[in-house]
């Protein structure tokens, strides 16, 4: 079989390290294992070791493009790109910015953080077609207003990427309101900063009021909805079905290492199951749980049109380029052959519920052969 | 590293074929899946085949131990036993029971129904002290109180298992409380039928009040968690904290085909995080989600007990039978090697979140290499 290759459009390479580990809610396990952990990142060999290993996990899972934050190192994050390139991945990387609440190891100035940036974004934006810049304010507890509005004008003067991430979790969502009183909510601080927008990618955004849907609609922002994290680190569940009727246009994340796996296999099981909870908790016999075929659609050209690239990647047309998996049918079938069930519905449900890395025999990005 | 073999108390042998189809509940998927599939266990070949591939893919998964469900045909319950056997497996296997309220084609008289057991419980239960028989009436809305009733009467009279399944799906529960009236609560139906006991494993019990668990309890019945398939059909979540703070044994069963696969990994992952959407949904900040060692006690020696045999398996101890897998270790690290999260609360969760089949380097059933 051949498909699109997958697009993850959420992800923390510094903590793929730890995947699989956690066991705490959003904010003490970043003082746990995530801070830890990123300052290791000063170190140059780490950062080689790590990115190298994680671009090749990304593609042995079949993920052909993604979207990834870094540290606040900026060379650890020119290593990183120097390693997306040599592995002929797809990636929008960014730096992460942090400039308050923060560890000491992990804070930087706020002019200090910004000229860095500019730097990195020459060198590495636009590269080979392939490799981008997405300006990354970690998320509003650890960036001031000033930074934020400061990284608002440099993506509009780079016409870079922006991520960030939105309404995780409950706690955090109380300290962004003592934090920042003049905005009216969360998606508010962001839209004040000047951050929202097309090329914006806002991650989680699960505890949204309407008044913060239509920001994000009227804005065209995008939404990473990472179902595995979310459960991983208890912090709720999106309702996509409502994002969905209000016109929010959406892509999965992994999220790793919120999320435990880079498989996208993982990741659209995980949505589909964790919206039948949402439907089954919340949403009741009147709701609609996501099906395949959405979570296939999220997968990979929901995730290029959050990405803007949905004229080039996403989907098997004419004219884009040749990113795709050489998948094996015998490896997601349970009786590995002669199967009754053949139906392409229950085929893509096989696929979603029973893929993993192992049933990709060939990954091909930009027509070349990188597994 | 060495792990006791898994033991998956619950699991339906004809479902296999169509593991990760479903998109409807309980009753619904019975009709437009499990019926038409069991059906076809009528063929001998079709019966042996699935058989064959069925116990392959359990001991591919590392599962040493299982308790399963085969179909109303006492020729297929035979050839599973005997696949079972050549397999090296440990296995206690029960034909299915259904004498009303099933399609015609897999509905049984009585009396038949009863005849055909005890020539299979002789052939098979003690077998090489490693394989035994379940009584297995299908669950109350398919059994009549007379067949039930018969039922506790053999298990008494040979000793053998009883599988049944009890509180799944709301539906279902109402469909209960209008076949039996007489009867105080679903439990009830097995405890008047003479059921419930130490010997007996109630598959899912979602949806247990005070009193029914109070008969468990007091009966020593033991229960199969199946938190996979209980997301996937969408029937609820069991609390799992709550039963063992009452003092309830309980073991995890993959329900392969209301579960999507054979790996216990995947039921221990899916144990604690549905455990931690309970959590976050109806339990509140006071309950405590369960631990990754808890989840390994239930796929190894929480459900030798719930199958009384802890004195033989589930862990490794001197004069146990050795059940064990070696496990590659490199396989669960995100990194393959140089991991710096080496705590043993570390490596088990890295067991549970990122471990499956492609780590398990071999598995020994009873001393014996058997992959």
């Amino acid at each position: 079989m051949i498909c699109p290759g997958f697009i993850d459009i959420h992800n923390h390479l510094p903590q793929h390290a730890f995947a699989g580990i956690g066991e705490k809610e959003l904010l003490p396990w970043l003082k746990k294992y995530v801070f830890p952990r990123e300052k290791m990142f000063k170190n140059k060999e780490v950062a080689k070791e790590s990115a190298k290993r994680f671009f090749e996990d990304l593609i042995e899972n079949g993920t052909t493009t993604t979207l990834t934050y870094t540290t606040i190192h900026p060379s650890a994050t020119d290593i990183a790109f120097e390693c997306a390139n040599k592995s002929k991945i797809r990636a929008i990387l960014g730096k992460v910015m942090m400039d308050q609440n923060s560890p000491s190891f992990l804070t930087e100035k706020t002019q200090e953080s910004l000229r860095s940036l500019l730097e990195l974004i020459d060198k590495w934006h636009g590269f080979d077609g392939r490799l981008f810049y997405a300006l990354t304010p970690r998320f509003a507890i650890t960036c001031s207003m000033e930074l934020m509005k400061e990284i608002g004008e440099i993506a509009r003067l780079k016409d870079v990427y922006v991520q960030t991430h939105l309404s995780e979790n409950q706690e955090e969502i109380k300290f962004i309101r003592a934090l920042f009183p003049k905005c009216k909510n969360y998606t508010d601080v962001y839209n004040q900063a000047g951050l929202l927008g097309p090329k914006t990618i806002m991650t989680h955004a699960i505890h949204l009021n309407d008044e913060e849907i239509r920001l994000l609609k009227t804005s065209k922002t995008k939404i990473a909805h990472c179902p595995t994290s979310n459960r991983f680190l208890t912090s709720g569940i999106m309702s996509f079905r409502k994002y969905n009727k209000k016109g929010l246009e959406m892509g999965l994340g992994t999220d790793v290492a919120g999320g435990y796996s880079l498989s996208m296999f993982n990741e659209m099981k995980e949505a589909i199951e964790s919206s039948k909870c949402l439907y089954y908790f919340s949403e009741g016999k009147s709701g609609s749980p996501m099906t395949p075929s959405e979570a296939f659609y999220l997968a990979t050209l929901g995730g290029a049109k959050a990405l803007s690239m949905e004229h080039e990647i996403g989907s098997l047309e004419k004219g884009k380029k040749a990113d795709f998996l050489i998948i094996d049918p015998q490896k997601i079938d349970p009786m590995k052959s002669h199967s009754i069930y053949t139906k392409p519905e229950q085929i893509l449900s096989k696929l979603i519920y029973r893929g993993d890395r192992t049933c990709i025999k060939h990954v091909y990005s930009g027509g070349k052969k990188v597994k």
